[in-house]
């Protein structure tokens, strides 16, 4: 790019603000394949003047709008109803206090900085370019997420006499079964309809390769899964390598059902990335600059229209009666399953779209271990183990690597079922079964744990759900605005549960008030 | 484990060393799939008193060894032919000098934190738990490695236009378009002599999931490959995914020879690791406990066998003769393409085995950049683009994200023809010749870069190459002593090229040598 063009476009930058920008690049073919870090709506300053916007909710979505319309000269308020900032972004730590419908707990963790357990999201995709824009703008220091580790281990009670197997000899014998069936189906002439002679060849070649097969396209095992014997690998001189499962076996197991491919899943395709230190960094980040705006512990209870637009009725605790406030924007972020309950003059379709939103019972299951021994006795850094029971997932830590302790996430459910079964026990019975499941995927699993922590979101005041299934979704229904009352949050995406989902879930509802208020100038 | 057994095992280690406890752990069925970490020899304390070891070469294998022989009272010096510890083991910032056969080059970086560049290994596969073990000990601080970046980019000048393609649809539609030709050769019943009835049914479900097939088995492209437009992900609603990439163009392509399964290689597979701040943490570790024991710019004239032990003959820079020194035992960790122009008194056997040893010609680039631009254009986060030009690779780096500048490895190249090229070239073209080729790559690429600095292996004073080419390796050659002259580094394992074997063949060299003085005593 030469200087001359670049003049131009940071001249145009200064005229007409980034979005156009990042329009003349992609016109120029300059941006790129991903889109451009700098997403956010950047409306012109002072263009907010004199106006006046209600946000409910200080999770990352309303802070995102309160930031952004803030910044453009808007007058902000944020009712929050809880004492603290950034709602389902949760980083615990030693002395805080989880409080649930019917349950309070105190986390038990040692005060260190490597022990801590974010219970709400904990990784962002490298596609997320909205978060990590504001992660690069607020100085939010970030470290890789590691979500596929190929020493982890898959674990299904009926499969392998039970035992767990690891991922790089699931993953490498499944692939070598599949080149090896389909060189020979290629090699019969069974797909000559399908291919032409040419790629007939070369894709035997490339099965092979894919697979790790022998020169008579045989898969016998490989290297790939590691070596027989205490070293996985060669060592000081080529040993055996593992014997490859048994195909029948891999193909009853559940693995594959998800489990297998799950770094090929868009939002779980490395590299994924965490703010050092906990997630809640994102949470400070935000609220640092909009703290001022902040009303905690002030419960919504009605979301009324007026003829000059919006008034909230809400009550703050310590108060004997509700306040009010009007505004002539809202924007809304509370989740679905609470905002439900809200008297509201929502229209009979807002209504409707509010109700058809079922949120996942999503819970997690933190513990403290007195050692890393899946660092020690495993080599495990960082990933995920999969079981068929109810816990589904082991998270190890992927932050505080050879230090003494670690957080251990024991369980990560977002399934109806066992999220149900889990969110209904007290939370020393969740952590009992967590670790009676956890000690058939690591045996000696009990003896290592400290002291544990768990959140169910079903049972979370204010929340009520993890976020919205896929399968219920309806977003386009919120983005559009009711009246005055523009719609935020995950739960008006096709992000649902992710902090990406919650930044431009923002942006939209942003954007389209300060349209508005434009239109009117 | 009860505390019993713990007590047990704690007592045993106090009394009998680490490996006791490992063989014991093992026997009991608590060590884990992994290797324990504890690898070190642990010589009994006191063993090697009254006798003395020379160590050529002061890299990490010969730092190893005098680390090990020094705890266990041995006498050591190591002799080191230039003025630094480490070796292959070079991390370059602003201001350092690169020398080179006929050359020098300054580093030219700007002198910050996250300005550097491995210009030797750059990562610890989670396995190598020798040399994690030392990093635990010496508390050398690690963050993860990328290797596998789903962002990063394939490029073949005769393939799909000459433009480089997005690894996730490379590997989204290589597997869909797999999963596609097995699903018909098994319905169609082409492998009904391969496969039994119900292994039949479960592996199509297998293939649908395993590719991301539609309900009819075919693929026609997968959301796993991301969404059509500006955003990678579904935004604020799904939008139309990417078309898939032609099977004919895809198998033309040189991506599935290796590249497209480098993940799955055994020492590429995540999880892989690299010390904050540069991989010379490792080297300053070691350094800080051993520095006593170098001889720095003392270089290795002859190797000679005595009635006692040893003899080296050396010179030190700025003596104006020869120096020798006698010890009971010698660890020669000098590269093979070095030891075999040294006189020396080798048998037969062992001077066939190093003259055998033919090391690779390998060469990194790195450059300074003004910006970021594969985070910014491209949300490419560390890892690995390919390349069928000379250069190999452009590696991101995993490290400073979001931080204005970057140092980016403009080629890693590890075979021999481009290794000569570029090897042969003197600096400044060397420069020239890979902005040329990422220019292909990234264009703009050239207006991004503003200083660079190159390490051509084979043109090193004393190491004449990157590390034993896997085709030449006769490792166990060298695993046996030659009277009092026992043989270290990478070169004498099956790890050549890592800092696994340079600790591997040192663990091994100090046991020998601790085992002769144990049978004398």
């Amino acid at each position: 790019m030469s200087m001359t063009r670049r003049n131009f476009i940071q001249s145009l930058g200064a005229v007409a603000g980034v979005e156009a920008v990042h329009r003349t690049m992609q016109a120029l073919g300059l941006s790129g394949m991903g889109e451009a870090l700098a997403a956010a709506p950047d409306l012109p300053s002072g263009s907010g003047q004199g106006k006046s916007v209600v946000i409910l909710g200080a999770g990352v979505s309303g802070m995102t709008a309160a930031y952004e319309l803030a910044k453009a000269g808007y007058r902000c308020t944020i009712l929050e109803a809880t004492s603290r900032a950034g709602g389902r972004n949760l980083t615990v730590r030693g002395g805080d206090v989880i409080e649930e419908f019917g349950g309070r707990q105190r986390v038990e963790f040692d005060r260190r900085d490597h022990l801590y357990a974010n219970l709400g999201p904990a990784r962002i995709p490298y596609h997320h370019r909205a978060i990590l824009g504001y992660c690069r703008d607020f100085g939010v220091e970030l470290e890789v997420f590691t979500n596929d580790n190929r020493a982890a281990l898959f674990h299904n009670r009926e499969r392998f006499g039970g035992k767990p197997v690891v991922a790089r000899q699931v993953l490498t014998d499944t692939r070598g079964y599949i080149a090896e069936l389909l060189a020979k189906a290629v090699n019969q002439g069974a797909l000559d309809g399908e291919l032409t002679g040419e790629d007939r060849e070369r894709i035997v070649d490339m099965l092979v390769r894919f697979g790790g097969l022998n020169p008579d396209h045989i898969y016998k095992g490989s290297n790939r899964s590691g070596y027989q014997g205490e070293k996985i690998h060669e060592g000081l001189k080529a040993g055996d390598v593992n014997s490859p499962l048994d195909l029948s076996e891999l193909l009853k197991a559940d693995f594959w059902h998800y489990k297998l491919h799950y770094s090929h899943f868009l939002n779980a395709n490395p590299t994924l990335f965490q703010p050092i230190g906990g997630m809640d960094a994102i949470v400070k980040a935000f609220e640092a600059r909009v703290r001022p705006l902040i009303r905690y512990r002030s419960v919504t209870k009605e979301i009324r229209k007026t003829p000059e637009g919006v008034r909230i009725v809400y009550r703050q605790a310590g108060r004997d009666a509700d306040d009010a406030i009007d505004a002539d924007f809202a924007v809304c972020t509370i989740p679905a399953p609470v905002l439900k309950d809200i008297p509201n003059d929502f229209s009979p379709e807002t209504r409707a779209a509010i109700e058809s939103i079922e949120f996942v019972n999503a819970v997690k299951i933190a513990f403290q271990t007195r050692r890393r021994f899946w660092e020690d006795d495993h080599a495990i850094y960082g990933g995920i183990s999969w079981t068929d029971q109810d816990i589904t997932q082991i998270w190890y830590p992927p932050y505080g690597y050879h230090r003494d302790k670690g957080i251990l996430m024991g369980a990560y459910i977002w399934s109806q079922k066992p999220g149900t079964r889990f969110g209904d026990m007290n939370p020393a019975e969740r952590l009992r079964a967590a670790i009676a499941e956890g000690e058939r995927v690591h045996p000696g699993y009990a003896a290592e744990i400290e002291s544990g922590v768990s959140r169910a979101w079903a049972r979370t005041p204010f929340q009520k759900g993890g976020w919205p299934r896929s399968a219920h979704k309806s977003p386009e229904a919120l983005q559009r605005p009711d009246g005055p009352i523009h719609f935020a949050g995950d739960q008006v995406t096709g992000l649902p549960g992710w902090q990406e989902g919650a930044v431009l879930g923002a942006h939209l509802a942003v954007r389209a008030i300060n349209e508005r208020v434009m239109a009117t100038k």
